[in-house]
């Protein structure tokens, strides 16, 4: 897409993309997910070093772009689980190209 | 990726990925520049909406990841032009994916 020349329908798409994942916890939360339903707790350990509020208010975001769903059971008392949506998972290809990028900008930057 | 199970390999060459773009300008930047070199200010209305101060952070930051390069040339006055680097084209599995999935993102936001 790079060598399509920057038309501003792409860098429309780019920054869509970009305001529903922005920061550096939303693409790790759902990452984490991505293995499995997981309560607050289980999620603030997997994502690690984020604090309980950021966390909370990330949770929202992506709840409301609708990239993950909060379901409350009926135990006593009532516990909370997020999951991953399809359209969450449809981030797949995003996280897959991050990854190969990032591992192949490691080298890079260790090897210069 | 997602469905090969959240391991600690991968998520750190996504921390690591997202290190390097984090932020709302980086990609965008980057993007503008795919398209042919170009001078602060042509930068600046190419990204829009970006201040003079954070721009020029950005590009800093983008430069020490070896992404975009820096030249002055001998003119007079000098004149300073920004290019990406191979390195920085290297992103454009990333940005395909970013433009994919945000396409879908907007159906998807808007359709509900």
């Amino acid at each position: 897409m790079l060598t399509r020349e920057g038309c501003p329908t792409n860098a429309l798409a780019i920054k869509d993309a970009l305001e529903a994942l922005e920061g550096k916890w939303k693409l790790l939360i759902l990452f984490a997910l991505s293995s499995g339903p997981k309560r607050f707790k289980e999620l603030s350990k997997a994502v690690g070093s984020i604090t309980d509020k950021t966390l909370s208010a990330e949770l929202k975001r992506l709840e409301m772009n609708k990239l993950i769903k909060r379901d409350v059971h009926d135990t006593f008392p009532p516990t909370v689980e997020y999951s991953i949506t399809p359209h969450g998972m449809s981030l797949e290809n995003v996280m897959d190209a991050l990854h190969f990028w990032g591992l192949a900008h490691r080298k890079k930057i260790m090897k210069d």
